[in-house]
């Protein structure tokens, strides 16, 4: 099986990682629209028309079903593209969902999303959860970590004083599990943990891994996946950023 | 006499400001590529594909001359669009360094240059600075200076963590000048001269203005200028923040 990876720059790269480690899809295609990059600060219209390309895009490649690792992507082009395609299409905001569903079984729960300023008021997670019994949510929008995480300021003053100015008020409210609504976020899944209390945290690459297994009946039969990667702009940088991430991030 | 102005997103209103507050122009035309910002951390063939579309937009309105106020696009893209483009085109980097050479007689003054991972990497300011006799420069890129600016964080521990983040080893080098090698800064002008004990700052959009009346001989004629925006994605919002920096950034 072959799946096409799509996410507007680098930040799907940890959806990446997840998928590597399940070995599920013999190939991963994986496609960052670096040249536009990012869409969190983008509106609707303009989401919807680059992932429609995205999609065209991967029609070269013959793929069995894409993944939409972005969140703003999700959140907005998701139903467009469902349209469009003759392949499923998975978002990681629906299987983010699922993951807190499974995760967290006290529906009273204080849950707290984050996101880019796209993903957030598009408030797709908040209904989900709403509608899946959820009902103590709190939303955010952190555009800042993103270029945190971009610049590779992972720790130290910049970082403290970020979360501090998002979080501060929240620290009293005993968040119990936080949704890193960015594919971003997983960098700083840690830090972000450790910040409230050893939270649990709902990483949208995991998530993924889960849905496609449960919903869509994949496993793990490959005893490795091969990845290329392309992008719109620079594939060198892109290549050497999935070096380093991918080595650096979480191991299972 | 109408001008084109044209930058990667918002950042270049800082340029028109200055523009509107000298009337050299009867009409001013603003294009923000706000569907593919931000240019500075893109590899320069990706900003030259999008600096000539954004000439061939330009020519659906007969300007008489391209104002590039974008310091990473004029960076890597001036002699480009010069080639092709049959009127003026003008950019920030020359005129800021001409404004060096007119506001610092010092040649051995202690010069600062900031600006955005693509405009430092070219190192034009300083190749610039040098043939006109200045030695004592030292350049940083200040990515994460744009975003805090996009998310009008001006002041506080954020920004605090920032200057420390890229400034705390030259705080004893006794800075001179700054140039503010990003249309963004001038909204951060006041807070980074005091970090560095009141140094001079130069301003894209101030000497813009100064190089378009010293070498193109325009000159404060007109009562007022008439000023047109344009957007490659969500008009409305650059509309808004136009409103909003127009009004708030530095009134000479």
């Amino acid at each position: 099986m072959k799946a096409g990876v799509f996410d507007s720059g680098v930040g799907g790269l940890t959806v990446v990682k997840s998928l590597l480690q399940h070995k599920i899809f013999k190939d991963i295609l994986y496609y960052g629209d670096t040249a536009r990059v990012p869409y969190g600060t983008k509106d609707k219209n303009t989401i919807i028309r680059y992932c429609l390309e995205a999609l065209e895009y991967f029609e070269n490649y013959d793929i069995d079903i894409l993944i939409v690792a972005c969140n703003s992507a999700s959140a907005y082009a998701l139903d467009e593209l469902k349209k469009v395609a003759n392949i499923p299409v998975v978002g990681v905001i629906q299987s983010g969902i699922l993951a807190v569903k499974k995760t967290i079984k006290n529906k009273d729960a204080n849950i707290l999303v984050i996101g880019t300023n796209a993903t957030i008021k598009s408030n797709l997670y908040e209904i989900g959860l709403k509608n899946n019994g959820f009902s103590n949510i709190i939303s955010i929008a952190t555009p800042l970590l993103v270029p945190l995480v971009e610049e590779n300021i992972l720790d130290g003053q910049i970082l403290k004083a970020t979360f501090d100015h998002y979080f501060k008020d929240l620290k009293d409210k005993n968040i119990d599990a936080i949704i890193l609504g960015c594919t971003h976020f997983p960098l700083l899944e840690e830090k972000i943990s450790d910040y409230f209390n050893q939270a649990i945290t709902i990483h949208s690459g995991d998530a993924i891994v889960e849905y496609l297994k449960s919903e869509y009946n994949y496993d793990t039969i490959y005893d490795k996946s091969n990845i290329q990667f392309f992008a719109s702009s620079d594939p060198k940088n892109l290549k050497a950023t999935a070096k380093r991430w991918i080595e650096n991030i979480r191991i299972i």
